[in-house]
């Protein structure tokens, strides 16, 4: 039943068509050459098997893969995608999670309570903290004598010297967007589950209030969360004539990188966006912008930004860009404050590879940052090479992706806040 | 039955990296599999099998479905989605074309001697040519006495009257990007694929130029040429108390709806946008926007923009929008000069339902129409629906997706036109 | 030639300065001549005349007119304006007002008491209250039996059959910003002070709280109180081949025009806007701009908006515009969702005359209103011409004009409204 | 026949009306008190003094300052300002000009030879030479031995040390609107009239082809031509507690600014904008704008652009500010990547004085620079002051003001370069 050439584009054996079904073959791709039904017919009460089809993806429904009587897409299995919905996405446990990192931004004293109440609440329940080490040096925390017990249990590390990766089984985030940021940057492959909670106002990576976290955090552990996959962007840069501008580091390698014949190269995975900028430099910057090899265009202006769906929401929307749900796959490039009045924004799949490098004719060199963070310069040859990660952050949702993100919207960057009585035009029978 | 070659794709326990799995093999894309020279090696000293999941597909890599050392995703087989890369889509033909529809914006008599021209062309190659009956009425080709043989061969039809959805192979448009909508317009479910020409200058929706036509038009009816699926949007328009307004159509079925029992239910399928807006009147529009059900915002403005991608460039780029890459499956939700400062167009999944109805204050009606066509009134308790279509166009590329389209953005809309001298801020060693 | 009070501020020779130019006098803005402790004086040791010449005016100081050692600006005193100070703009009374006309948003039921109380108010202060006939017909007036000896004191009007234009000494508006351009729009020439409570919230044109309007009131007609010089637009607009198209009303004069020859002449002041747009087609606008002669660019897309700074704020700022305070005296020059992603809103000196006409490939007449009202066709041929008249809107100031504007951005706009977390771009710290 | 109260307001006698002349007084702001003719008549074949009073000024035409029957504004000779139509601005000489001060872009090879050219032109017109040092240490002209007999008649300085500023009686820059901007800041109270010439494209600030330079070098010497005055910024920079943090500096005095108590203060005239922005932290800038010494906002985002209507097109438009004619009297605030998405930029009118300071809550300092230089950290406390200068910029026209600007919008920012075939939405007749 299962061995027609397209059965793997249909939903599952029971999406077929009350006015097709019974005989006929399970429905696929070439589903209507057999029924030259008028289009108006569509509407009718009798379902045709297009709504069927309908899937409750994200992604939108499969499309018919024929077109017309004869035409239909070349079948390419290597090419072939499978995707679980992104609105169905839920989180499980393959065995009880033991193990808890616990971000906390530092330099706020209103999340010290918290914070301790917390790390009690988690240690009650036998799991065991992670706490970076320059978190508990903060004097309030060190110097607290009733909190001394608690620290004992906790596995201290320090981002630069420990590799956490694959110690921890979630990570619980207090305080603001830059904790996730902060996550994301710590798990440079697969990221641990994150439930992120704010504590002031809402964030658009925070959705968790922290005046219930108990059982929000109950809840979790028992597994079956729902989670949004926050995709992040794999960022490579290459800078070539490392050996001769800083001869003494020629063998180093670093965390991120690697130096090799005189060419170093790094790697990031960025969740919020690749910042490419003229720096402290007062001149404008002059960047080309590559796609899957091919020059698209030249940035003259302060810079660009590269996003994610999430970054769309955070320096990119100051920069005028469209804001984009994290569920969709795609890329945004925003000009920052570009010359040319012409240069609006873009959203591009997800799948391209993009690369800037400085222009030829640029006087200066430019600055490259990956969500704000390890801030360098970029000179002539030197290439930054951003693609889509297969590594995204999962996110635990407080409701659910869309709800989450329109919340967040009204809350964050109070998108169409309006004011009920009319300010605009004015109307005839209005005064 | 999981036999299928393109099963491993499909989120499993296995789908797990050999680094970080222990015994399990590694299971990664089959592409790949026995390939580990992938490219991205050169990143990495010791490659994890994120670099071995790395897809061509436009929609960007398949995420990996483990997080940390013990949390995965929940796997629901009955949501997952199987997605041709559509970077990789291509035509064929299952029999050869024997049928085509030329498709020539009236009204333009640059576009006379071209059309007769291809018609002549492709009755030449025995291709059975569809023109519709009002073409053939333009005096500059009705009193042509030389086309009156070739006229002879051709079937003819009219918009309202004849259902020619089943027979045509495929569709081949002269004139602009009208042309296509038009075309779109005319197939409510499938839709053969289209090639279509501009004469002037580049549209957005017609990379090919005329020029070169018999070449061109002979490598598609043979076959294998690229394709973009252009999404559409399935718009229902409800109309409550149709009854109690028009008593005597009560019980008429125009071509795209029905009434039942005072309710008038229309259907369309638009490629570009669905807009909502004031029509005639001087006030403000006033909608209700939901999105899978839950109102996420009021627009108080000149209306309001749902369009593809495709149409992210045609109206809502005037409005504002950012532009969308056809092959992002997105809907763009864009305002019309709104009230509120804050109201940024946004990008949603391709996934979502949306709906649009008159706000409870609105103190008008609003208009609605499609890909510019078809405009109507709606009042209190009427809805529009708004789903992503199973029917794409599949419109066939000069060079590719991605060439083709920022070939239009460049042409078309001059985006980034920049001028080579600086004439932004000044700088200290400029003057 | 001295002894003219103001002449000392015109454009002659001896506006030189002691400093620079031998034994002459300082001469300098009258105001300061004897005043050489100017509050700048801390910036520079040795003051140049320029110090003296900074006046207070919202205008900006008067440029100084010697350039370098040799050059000075050709004396023209044709060409000389005498300006005051906006900000020092007040309003006085020749003889105590007598005469007040009340205006009320009509078919809005929580303005009926306030109107009568005010009503009752005016008349026991001895003031002619005018009242619009359709105002007294809502029959929650009409009814009103203890409202009717208050009525009988009453003047009442028909906007298109009396003109009260001489006989008004000033004028209330309750209700919104609808109700300041329907009395502007009742005053072609001159126009009374204007007085306008809104009742819900703040609007841009209604700054007075009618909580405290005895008191206000009282003090307005006291005199002494500060008024804003609201510019509007002189439109004129020639409807050609008007015997053509309509021969019967070939002699018919209308209130706002004449008819001369098969010409056709009206005009309007417009206090917000003139906007010429595609009306009910959905084809695109298609006008030439015209700035004191010369063609300056043609608008394709929705329309285009021409604006005082009044209503920059209103229609303008929905379709981009920026915002101008109503004392630069400035014409904004805004397009609607324009074809162009490059055509950015403009603003030209308030001297400038503007005219708009369709453009010959138009294959659409333009529609073009008037504060929202007064919605007319324009054909080929027609022109809209558009200066800045010299009859502004005197309205009265609840604070001063600048106070009263960044008041009703907050409110009205929720201009910069702010968020205090961060939500923007990441921060290494801000973890 | 001036003793009239209102006869300041009148431009001069001869405006008078038709049909008010003869025996009636010389108009003034009062001419409508006797007349109660409708609003109508003002359209009529006879004109009203309303027709008459409307000046050429591109700063509109005086109101009328009679409001209704019975009220006026107050009049307040101190408050009158005598503005001379900028339109009508033109250069004329004292005396013969005898010396010319030569800017020269430095680094552009293609200027050599126009340069050389220009200053052997202006030897053999007996003009004196003024070029600054640095531009004559340039190999190509210090190695040039055709140029050293030239080269002896020159007059050098060097910006840091001498003052030409009463030496020079006008200025020709050859090479971007750069060399304006230096010319500029060379002289920070009389500018002299300045010519400047682009050679590759037209700048905005740089209307002369350098094609035709002598008989336009000509021209100007011999007086009588347009000149434009651009308006300048004063920006007086105020640094607390100078003393503590650089006790060695205590009493020294730099060109621009002087030490007293600890306090440092510095001038600057600018000709295109004052920025402030967060220099080279990447922490979001946040600092408090104040209007006549209110606290009117708080701009949190990467910084704020305070511009002159000239600088309106440099770096404002790139931040996304509607383009402001230079002979607007305004200045425009333009917020840089604001957080808030309603923060849209704003026009004020040019006599405020604004104030920045950083916020309380500002974690970083803030980096403010003046047309792109003397770039400088300001900290909590030190504060700048913005006015409108009363030194503008004598910028000679090529055409008149207004062309010159619509030619550079066209040319230099490509303003609503359209493409003649539609592009945007679909319309039922245009398939």
């Amino acid at each position: 039943m299962e061995s027609s050439r397209d059965a793997s584009w249909v939903l599952k054996p029971e999406t077929t068509c009350s006015s097709c079904a019974g005989t006929e073959p399970p429905i696929s791709g070439r589903v209507f050459r057999n029924k030259p039904k008028a289009r108006s017919m569509s509407t009718s009460a009798v379902p045709s098997c297009a709504e069927f089809r309908r899937t409750q993806s994200l992604h939108g429904p499969s499309p018919v893969t024929t077109f017309g009587p004869k035409a239909c897409m070349m079948k390419n299995p290597k090419a072939v995608m499978h995707i679980q919905d992104p609105a169905s996405q839920r989180l499980t446990w393959n065995k009880p999670p033991k193990s808890v990192l616990v971000i906390k931004k530092i330099q706020d004293v209103s999340l010290l309570q918290p914070f301790k109440e917390l790390c009690i609440f988690l240690t009650e329940k036998n799991m065991i903290v992670y706490v970076e080490r320059k978190v508990l040096e903060d004097p309030a925390i060190a110097n607290d004598e009733s909190f001394v017990a608690v620290k004992k249990s906790f596995c201290t590390f320090s981002e630069d010297y420990d590799d956490i990766s694959n110690r921890v089984d979630f990570i619980i985030c207090l305080g603001g967007d830059g904790t996730l940021l902060y996550a994301s940057s710590l798990f440079q492959e697969s990221v641990p589950p994150v439930m992120p909670f704010h504590l002031g106002s809402l964030g658009f990576l925070t959705p968790f209030n922290f005046d219930t976290y108990q059982s929000q955090v109950t809840q979790v552990i028992e597994g079956n969360a729902a989670i949004i996959l926050r995709s992040r962007l794999k960022v490579k840069v290459v800078k070539e004539n490392w050996e001769k501008t800083r001869p003494r580091e020629k063998n180093a390698i670093n965390a991120n990188g690697e130096v090799e014949s005189g060419r170093k190269t790094m790697q990031y995975q960025v969740l919020n966006e690749v910042v490419v900028d003229r720096g402290p430099s007062s001149y404008i910057s002059n960047v080309d912008l590559f796609l899957d090899g091919h020059l698209i265009t030249t940035v003259q202006g302060d810079g660009v930004i590269v996003s994610t769906p999430t970054g769309s929401t955070a320096y990119a929307v100051a920069a005028g860009a469209s804001m984009i749900h994290p569920n969709v796959p795609a890329i945004m490039i925003t000009p920052i404050c570009p010359h040319s009045l012409s240069f609006r924004p873009i959203v591009v799949p997800a799948g391209v590879e993009l690369k800037i490098m400085l222009s030829q004719e640029a006087r200066n060199n430019a600055w490259v940052s990956f969500d704000g963070r390890k801030r360098q310069e970029i000179g002539h040859g030197d290439s930054i090479t951003i693609t889509t990660s297969c590594f995204p952050v999962p996110s635990i949702c407080f409701r659910d992706p869309v709800n989450d993100w329109f919340e967040s919207l009204a809350q964050c960057l109070h998108w169409n806040v309006r004011k009920k009585q009319s300010h605009l035009s004015s109307e005839e029978e209005e005064f």
